[in-house]
This record gives C-alpha cells, structure tokens and sequence, in this order.
C-alpha cells in the first residue's frame, strides 16, 4: 500500500500528517489525519482512533480537537480516518445525514451505495493494516474513540472486535440507530429494512446481544441540540445497567454538540486511554 | 456601544463568544472574540489581546489556537479583534497581503484607504473601551500577543502605549515593516511614501527611538518559510540587544508560519502572561 503525504506540520513536538492512499476496501481514495509525538527511534508507541461525525472530514478534529498536546505528554500515536468514501464517481445524497460525510462505519449492501459504501471493513481492516505498516505503531495497544456519528462508530468497531481495544471512549454518540432518525435513515439506506441486520451497528442492541467492553467513558452535553430526538444517550446507560456493563457515562451541563465541547474534553480522554493503554 | 451576539458556546467551564457591533473608528461592522472564562460572579479577570495575521479573522485562532484550556486553568480573558474592516463598501486589493484582512494595524491616511482603515484606533481604543463595559474585564491586568501581521500589531500598539500591558509577546511577528515586501507595501499604500511616518509602526524603529517594555517573549519557527525574506527576526533581536531592551526571542526548531506552531507554545504564552498579569 503506497501513502502520498498531503502535508506534515511540526506540532507540540511531534509531526501531524495528512495522508492519501488508494483503499481497496471503498475502491476510492481515501484521506487520513495522523499525530505521531516525539519518540526515540525504533520505539513504538500506542494508537488512539479517533472517528469523526456528519460531515466532517478528518480536518475538524485535526485543528479543532486540542489533542496533541495530550498525546504528546502521554506518547500516543492519534489517528482520524474520514467519515466516508470521495470523489466524483462515488454516489451521493442530496441531504447532510446520509451519502459522503455520513458513512455510518457500515460495509452496505443496497446496491445503490454497496460499490463504495464499506467504511466498516475500511476502519477496521483496512486502514489498521496500513497504520501498523507505516508508523510506529504499537497495535497491541490501540484505543479508540470518537464523535456523534463517529461515537457510534467507536462503540460499535469496539463491541464487535472484543480484545482489539484497551479502551474505548465516546463523545455525544448515537448510541442506538435502530431508535433514531439518522440511523434508521442510514441503516435503511446501506443495510435495507430487516432491522435485525441493523443490530451488528448498535451499540445498545450490541451489549443485548452479549457483547462488552473492559470499561466505557462517554460524555455528552446537555444543551446538545441532537440530545432528545437522535442520541438519546439514556438509552445506553439503561443497556449498561440491563447488562452490568461498566461505563462512566457523564453529561455535562452545558456543553453543545460542536469542537467546543470535544476540545473542552478530548485531552482528558486521552489522558484516560493512556491509562489503559500504558499499564502492562 | 451595542454588541450583537453571533454565537456563545461553552467551552472550558467557560463561554467563548463571537459578537459583531457597529464600529465607530472603522465605520464598518467589526466582529471579534471574547473567552470568558468560569468565575465568580462580581470578580474582574485580567485580559490578554491576541491579534491576528495576514488572511485571517477572529475564527482563525478562536478555533485553532488552543489557548482556551490554559485561560480557564489561570483565569484570563482572551480577545481575538478582526484585521481589517470588513463590508461590500470598504476598499480592497486584489492580493492578499494588503486591503481586507491586511489591515497592519495602522490608521491609513492616503484617501483611498483612510475612510475605512484605521485598525489602530479600533484595536488601541474603541474594542478596549467597549471590552471594559462588556465583559468582566480588569482593565489595568492587560497582556498582548500576536501572529505575524498580529505580532507586528502586538509589538507596536504596546511600545506605543506605555505602561497600558504588563505583558508582551508574539509569534513569528513582522518585526520591521521598513524592512520587508509585506511591510514596505503596506507602509507605502495605508501612510504613503515619506518612510518616517513608518517608523511609529515599527517595533524595531521604536525600540531604536526609545521605546521599551518591560520583558518581551517571542517564538518563531526556523522552518516558517517567511522567516528569511519577511520575519527577519534577527533584526529585533539586535535591536533589543543594541537598546538593552529584555527580550527572550526563541527559535522553535522544525515549526512553519501556521496554526500548528502557534497552538504547540499559545498556552505556554498563556501562563508566562499569567505571571506577570496575576502578580501585584
């Protein structure tokens, strides 16, 4: 796999990357964002991911999230795919919630979006093998989080591959597709209607269905405008308590669904993660 | 004087606004930012000015800086003020690096320029003033920063103003207009040919003129590629040197011109403001 470097920034010590390389998994090309702090050399350091929301792409948590500083002090790799596969030959949605920008983290099989539409095997797959190859990487020691759509994206990557994560963390996430407007839209668009194939991308139908995780931080704003009609994130804490799963989930007054509110915490998980990540 | 709220997000336990109100200095609307940091009600915070460069607006640093979490942690106001006036009326150049967005903080006096471009009068008295009445701000607890174009504004408005900051830094500031394309441009559209008139805008001629501060910290990247033709850092240094004026200018090895140097040391000038900001 040959990597194409859109720039390097000398940053907090370490360098942040932007990067291009052809996916076999969407058959695109697709964009990543890297920070890999200061090391010595021949040391491999872990690996926070880091899934964005609707309509980003991974610029906005590479110049809004304030995470370098953190992940410098702590050494640890921050990588941030993007949200769905580019370019003109790729199918597209007139609306913000569904097309490019809006992936899901979904492999579809609706044959209108199945061609390119494999954000799940490019996240999972894909782009962990490429990371692995061409940085530092210590891929024993990966954790993962992510905003909105890319809080779900981060729970359900995590409950579905038990083992891979250390940890795993989320910011104002949808937490259920399967009982929200986005995620019905979307799993109704990739996946077609039988809801039970929805329930592999719901973090709550997940944790019904058995699957958990060491341990659950997730915060999110309580004056978040997508709080009550699409994330819903009551619906998580019943399917911890149903289930006895650990979680820290924390809402915190005030605080909206914009970089103002990752940015304001984002350094605290990663201080959180490298606890996990650091230990033996 | 009116402040119209364009947008208030709670960021950091505190609220980072952007308000817009009709500007008597520029005849324009101007819009600027404004970090509150969490206080107690009654309490008066110190203020720290951060002007910016070439290209830019308040988003610019509001968004990239990573200065919010230093703020809360030391208790400061920060205040972002636009480059240039702004609207369908106000004059402007085909290039970048003069007319809108390219305002050098001066108060233009050729005709096509001094109806709008009077950048000094607003960032030296009409945003402080309407600072003061707007927010809860300690009005003799000022500090002053800048980027670029910004640090050349930070630099002059305070070794025009003596005694007004007790604290003054910059990022890869223009330090001499008089000697550099982008300042002898500007220089020559916004105040004419006569090259004495210059000097009042320019730190290293006010520093030769007598002019001093009481400490001055500076970073500048060795990799900014304006460094050699533009920055000419080495031509402040020996004016402190020649002048006896305290400066601790540092090169920052491997850093560029852009948002991710600044936000690699902003809240390291943060707390070295805090300093001399919170003492006696």
């Amino acid at each position: 796999m040959t990597l194409e470097t859109g720039s390097e920034n000398t940053a907090h010590g370490g360098v942040q990357g932007v990067y291009k390389h052809a996916s076999a998994a969407t058959g695109t090309d697709m964009t990543f964002s890297v920070f890999v702090p200061d090391h010595a050399p021949g040391v491999k350091l872990p690996v926070l991911w880091y899934l964005s929301g609707l309509t980003c792409t991974p610029a906005n948590v590479t110049e809004k999230g304030e995470f370098r500083a953190a992940c410098a002090e702590h050494g640890i790799i921050f990588v941030a795919p993007d949200t769905s596969p580019r370019g003109d030959d790729v199918p597209d949605d007139d609306s913000w919630d569904f097309g490019k920008a809006a992936g899901f983290y979904v492999n579809a099989v609706q044959p209108a979006w199945s061609q390119h539409y494999h954000m799940r095997d490019y996240v999972e797959k894909e782009l962990p093998e490429l990371v692995a190859s061409a940085f530092p990487a210590e891929m024993d020691r990966q954790g993962i989080t992510g905003h909105s759509m890319g809080g779900h994206g981060a729970l359900t990557v995590s409950l579905r591959n038990p083992g891979r994560f250390r940890s795993t963390s989320a910011f104002s996430p949808i937490v259920s597709p399967l009982n929200c407007p986005w995620g019905e839209k979307a799993m109704t668009g990739y996946l077609g209607p039988d809801r039970t194939a929805w329930r592999e991308y719901d973090a709550c139908a997940l944790i019904e269905d058995g699957a958990r995780l060491p341990d659950l931080l997730v915060d999110q704003g309580t004056a978040d405008g997508f709080l009550e009609g699409q994330l819903k994130t009551h619906l998580l804490q019943e399917a911890c308590d149903a289930a006895g799963q650990k979680a820290t989930i924390r809402m915190q007054e005030g605080y909206d669904h914009s970089y103002y509110f990752i940015s304001s915490f984002l350094a605290e998980h990663v201080g959180w993660h490298a606890q996990r990540l650091k230990g033996g």
